[in-house]
């Protein structure tokens, strides 16, 4: 008999992260021969530790369908890493257990680097402890930093979000300029990585001189050399706009903004880097300014996602099964960039050895010579990602986005005390 | 022969001021016989004072339509209000010399209620200084305060854009809630009216539970209230979206957040409520908190702008310069709503001297009766406004918004000083 499946969502969610769930599901369901249920975690591997195991066969077709449109993780995610096997036994014992009980033997983890370190884990469950289970990682993260893959779904749209708010931003504060704000700041999502940043840069194109500055993470923060940079800008635009990514530090290490705080994983929280930037301009320039912080509006923007990573996100979750029925185990599906223009990809394959715990980093010819700004190559490689608007019904002036049942399976083990 | 026009746009700019400025535009130029040119004031009536006219007659007809989806101020906007005519009559006999020297007969100026008082006083020109003048007020303000009209162009479409981000990032932070954000806080803008954040309660509806708690301008911030709707709010859904006003305010008048600065109207500059009200609730209830500042977004969101909002905006536009050129002086046209459901409305009119300086409160009936929800009423209100999705066209994965050439018509006169 077919073995059941386990989905699980992990890590912050995207405005797509739900269509891969929709590329398992409606797979899985079209390989009844060779998949049986698939269960989802509630609230990621949390969901499997504590076997709360939700039903997607008491979904309808529709319900699934409209996944592929649903901002947010439908099955609930979590900030929850697995220790080594060495370090914690029993948390592999009771996954084993779970699995062993629902007759488990396909595990789909969807999420980002930390994420496809778990699932390299639970990929070795058969090899270290005798339990057969295949492990695909399906990839998503905003911050598109993760190795081998030419992108990551979730980024895409988050790009697109990006570039069309400082696009449609900077076309206001241009209006606004004469008498009022000359600066406007915006502050984006990317912690270690600058990719999110360097979206900002598409707002300006060969039709639309628009003057971005940009603070990558990447590239230390020099502020004589940035103060230079916008007074430049205002001297010849009349404004401004700035990119400031929420990873963006100072030579000693020190975010631009750091609240102090950390997350599950002992990541620091940051946000606030906007109002430091706005503020420092304003004290050496003079210039009155606005700033925003996107924040989860950017990751949660499913009304103006891209269609290509729409289509990726779809096409990982899909190939994720497609893979496991041909018996593949600790890989995970990837996008191949075959041309730029006109822009090809294809489904290709990593092996979770690699890709657990490697952070993709702006390679520095991305970024343009003083630091500020992106370069043609970088260009080239995002403008396809952007591309396609796939935009989700709409119902009395709002998106109809779904909220599934989430109706848990029956327990039949005891409880588990994480 | 047919006197020429002039057109300016005033105040923050909005998402969808140049829809009227099409209006405005087509309209007028479908009656050539009476309204000659029209020029439009480079940055606001600055553009009138200084003589830096924009002929309108070097822009295409596709650029002029395609304004219908571009947003911002396209001739450049501007915060400077005209003093009484008494404190400032060199303003005033400058505005006449320019509009002698241009042969302009008619006046559009496309604003909120600082601009309906300086078109109320142009309005007067003809009375208290012999020069004919016809001026006419094009409401516009995304914060929706212009008494008389049923709503302002401007408004609905930033009443989408937060009705759909807060929603979005509802579902975002209801996937996080259980290892990590509980609590989501949305700033919006909206000075002293608490319509804008009116709009984050239809994130929530019949199909979609969504725990919102609201902080209005109207309201005095009561923090023991606030911190016990919060915690339950979280006890119930396990988290909850807060959507907070730049105006709100505590009991002694001062914001949530008050930076200290004023703008060149000696309006308060506002900005940072979220941080505030993020950090008070984790000092308060210890959750896990991600806030956002949609600022200029907000208003600059084309992309999600409402078709209800983009239609009125063009219609207020179209209307004045039929008003105009029906003989009709210090007017306004207005949005007259003659029902909500099926929702059916029509263009009136109102007289400026009733318009000008008058600021509208959202009722209290439409806010719930412990202060931090919106009502039925309110829903009612609401809703209409913020239906059909008017998209922009795309090209190569971005909006394509148009810049137009702006050509300054000669000018004749001399240099004036501001």
């Amino acid at each position: 008999m077919a073995k059941n499946a386990f989905y699980a969502q992990s890590g912050g969610v995207t405005a797509v992260i739900n269509a891969s769930a929709c590329g398992v599901i409606e797979t899985a369901r079209k390989h009844a021969d060779k998949i049986g249920k698939v269960f989802a975690g509630r609230n990621g591997i949390i969901g499997a530790l504590t076997e709360d195991l939700i039903d997607t066969t008491a979904e309808s077709d529709d319900a699934i369908a409209a996944l592929r449109y649903t901002p947010s993780g439908a099955f609930g995610s979590c900030r929850f890493k697995l220790k080594d096997l060495e370090a914690n036994k029993r948390e592999y014992d009771r996954l084993i257990e779970v699995f062993k009980a629902h007759d488990i033997g396909y595990f789909f983890y969807n999420g980002g680097g930390d994420s496809a370190d778990t699932c390299y884990k639970v990929s070795q469950l058969s090899e270290k402890m005798g339990y057969p289970v295949q492990a695909i990682h399906v990839p998503k993260t905003v911050d598109n930093d993760l190795p081998i893959t030419d992108t990551c779904p979730g980024f895409g749209s988050v790009a697109k979000y990006i570039a069309v708010s400082t696009r449609e931003a900077s076309f206001d504060v241009r209006s606004m300029a004469l008498t009022s704000t000359k600066v406007f700041v915006i502050e984006v999502m990317g912690r270690h990585a600058g990719w999110i940043a360097a979206a900002g840069g598409l707002a300006a194109d060969k039709d639309n001189d628009i003057p971005i500055v940009i603070l990558f993470p990447e590239i230390d923060f020099d502020q004589d050399k940035f103060m230079a940079k916008v007074k430049a800008m205002v001297d010849k635009h009349g404004y401004c706009s700035i990119v400031v990514s929420e990873g963006a530090k100072h030579a000693d290490g020190r975010f631009l903004a750091e609240q102090g705080t950390r997350d599950a994983f002992g990541h620091a929280q940051l946000g606030g880097a906007a109002p430091v930037v706005a503020n420092m301009v304003k004290d050496a320039l003079g210039y009155k300014f606005h700033w925003a912080v996107a924040d989860y509006l950017q990751r949660a923007a499913r009304h103006i996602a891209s269609g290509t990573d729409v289509e990726q996100a779809y096409a990982v979750g899909k190939s994720a099964v497609e893979f496991a029925i041909e018996g593949h185990n600790s890989i995970m599906p990837t996008i191949v960039r075959k041309s730029s223009n006109p822009y090809k990809w294809e489904i290709g394959e990593a092996p979770l050895s690699k890709v657990a715990n490697v952070e993709k980093m702006m390679p520095r010819d991305f970024i343009s010579e003083d630091g500020f700004g992106i370069t043609e190559a970088c260009r080239e490689y995002l403008v396809p990602l952007i591309q396609g608007e796939n935009y989700p019904p709409y119902e009395n002036g709002m998106p109809s986005y779904v909220t599934l049942k989430n109706q848990a399976a029956p327990k039949v083990l005891p409880a588990f005390e994480l």
